[in-house]
């Protein structure tokens, strides 16, 4: 039975494939809902108070935005993993599913009575997923590691900042949480890849382990900056809102203030730039004559620049760039992301009606696939809504055991 | 034949699997590498010059550290796609792939010769993946869209600040490519995607596109930002290095100069940290008696916590709070990076032999899939250095054909 059934009719590379997701917070449960998007069937196991994560950020009656787009397309089932009872529910719905993805601390869902081998008794072609701060193994596993911690130890961190004497700030956070995305986007292609490797033919039948640290998912996008240390003993520093080797490219201000890229770092990019803002000798200046001249006068560069968009708004700035064909873009806040034509037109803003909050803009699919349906089938649950829908249809319980099941607190 | 049949006998999960890599820069070149970690076989198609990206960073004899990594375990052949010679060559590889991955602008593969219908027509198996700025359609697809604007569309850079009043300085850039690693990373998962789709069981057997936008890629991690707009007309803003809901957690500067993050935003975590810093009694002060209070008073708080850390190095105050159990991190350099006992433990940091730079530290293979074999076969290629192998080993061409093509330049 596919419990996804009464869905809107959508459907994605992935459908067919059954996930249970046993995450809270942000790594495991974005993994859920990419496979969601991409046509899998979701399963949420949740304790009966619920992820914490439902109420982060602005809510009404305890229903955060975040968990309409956060949840979607998952069912939610409560189950008490602390019983024995509960335990054998999970147990049940692993021998009819494809894989689970889970971010305990590592460990922990073994020592609730779940560890793998269990499971993998049960279901040899389970593909099951780890997430945690650290790995599964290795003498820091044990340790608690939330996202701005993969963050800072994976190295990001240490590179989103100003440059050394601009300011006595700290390094910046990136304003969400990068790390637990990271790790769940990458949860989510090890799912699959280890799905193709069991279900492809000539394929091994069976089901692997996947293992994902947050501040590996981090380490791993962070270009050079291992390798350069390596062979040149060369540590890679924070350079603000600019890069390091060329110029001008950075974030300048308007009159409205706003903040826009502009990013004029070639030779006829320049000249163009020098004419749009009024000064159509500065290419011939010692100081900007090439590239190296302007990043090593970059700061009198960029206050040249400024003093020209600080005057305008962003609009009028983005208007005289475009029309010499100078590569820029205004900084979006969310309410400009609302406004845009273009995620409009590829359909990345999907009004989704909320049974609490009422319209929510959800962001659409990524990656776009036009040839499969993939789609948003519906906001995210109730705290259990879908527990006796599941155990009955999926699970051959009857009504009856399942009244006996909830009035004793197991789901 | 399988080209790299000549590897160290180390298997992927996407062992098996033939993927063209028509990509420049960083998002399909970091696609391409993802899949080569996993297992695929990669042929990564350049021009005769090479793509740029292999001089980009600190590099000796023309060859960057980074391209150790960003070009590892691929196959590199040359060839000159401008010549209906050298498409047909793409052609011949076409009919023997998986999945090919490009990024160019939107329609500059069909102008060349190679769009997706006359790639299908010769392997209707094929999974093509586009990797762009805006998408492969809409209004704005045909904008030139690198990283930083990408990441400025999608809402990241707006959320990399200080907190409104506490500088000047305009958002900082995040210190890498992350909206193009994004891409990368969603164009796999959707690649290997449309492969489980084409080969599970009652799969389709044929090839599907998949199209992804940096944009897009940066706007599906933005959490709640565009739903809360859409349902409380609330713009989220920066908060620098801070978390807007809770306190004290954020980043302290230590004596030798660094940063360490410290999380200690629960009531035993403060009371611990408050004894920690030698202000035992602070817990009973008005303005930091709960988590409301200490968010409305945090400029006072982390003042009375920096003035602490600033007084000594970044190791003992680590030790100091991680006696008392206080989460924290300090801030990775590339050096901490390359120190880091957990990563070595797990193999995340790899020293590889390349033939240029000697050693180079190459971080391990994200998502850890240990019961299979992935890992890293060789370091970035030559220009070219495999087109006389691919082409006579898998394209069935004579030594004589691959010098007569070679001394026309077509390859």
């Amino acid at each position: 039975m596919d419990v996804g059934a009464d869905s809107s009719g959508t459907s994605g590379p992935l459908d067919g494939l059954r996930v249970i997701e046993i995450g809270h917070f942000v790594a495991a449960p974005f993994c859920a809902r990419l496979l969601g998007d991409l046509g899998a069937e979701v399963i949420k196991i949740e304790p009966m108070t619920g992820d914490p994560v439902r109420t982060w950020g602005k809510a009404r009656d305890g229903r955060s935005a975040w968990w309409s787009v956060h949840g979607r397309n998952k069912r939610s089932v409560t189950i008490d993993l602390k019983s024995a009872e509960g335990r054998e529910l999970v147990l049940d719905l692993v021998a009819k599913s494809d894989a689970l993805v889970e971010n305990f601390r590592p460990g922990q869902l073994g020592r609730m009575g779940l560890n793998d081998d269990l499971m993998r008794a049960r279901n040899p072609q389970l593909v099951i997923a780890h997430i945690s701060g650290f790995g599964q193994d290795g003498p820091d596993s044990g340790r608690s590691g939330f996202g701005a911690i993969g963050e800072a130890i994976g190295g990001l961190r240490y590179l989103t900042n100003h440059a050394a004497g601009d300011t006595d700030l700290p390094p910046v956070r990136v304003g969400v949480s990068i790390g637990d995305s990271l790790a769940g986007i990458y949860a989510a292609l090890g799912i699959v890849s280890a799905l193709w490797a069991r279900d492809s033919p000539g394929g091994t039948g069976q089901g692997q382990p996947v293992d994902v640290a947050l501040t590996e998912a981090v380490l791993s996008i962070m270009e050079g900056v291992v390798p350069e240390y390596s062979v040149f003993q060369a540590v890679r520093e924070p350079v603000g809102a600019r890069i390091p080797t060329t110029a001008p490219s950075s974030a300048y201000p308007t009159r409205d203030g706003k903040w826009i890229i502009i990013a004029a770092n070639s030779a006829p990019l320049f000249d163009r730039l020098c004419d749009v803002i009024g000064q159509p000798d500065l290419p011939l200046d010692n100081r900007f004559r090439d590239n190296p001249g302007r990043v090593a006068n970059v700061d009198a560069l960029d206050r040249i620049i400024e003093e020209w968009s600080v005057t305008q708004d962003c609009a009028e700035v983005e208007a005289a760039l475009n029309a010499r064909n100078i590569p820029n873009s205004p900084i979006y806040s969310a309410a400009d992301i609302a406004a845009d034509a273009q995620f409009r037109a590829r359909g990345m803003l999907r009004s989704i009606d909320d049974p609490v909050l009422g319209a929510v803009l959800h962001p659409g699919v990524v990656p776009m696939m036009p040839e499969s349906g993939a789609g948003i089938r519906w906001p995210g649950r109730e705290i259990g809504e879908d527990t006796g829908f599941v155990l009955t249809g999926l699970l051959d319980r009857s009504a009856a055991q399942v009244a006996d099941l909830k009035a004793r607190g197991i789901v």
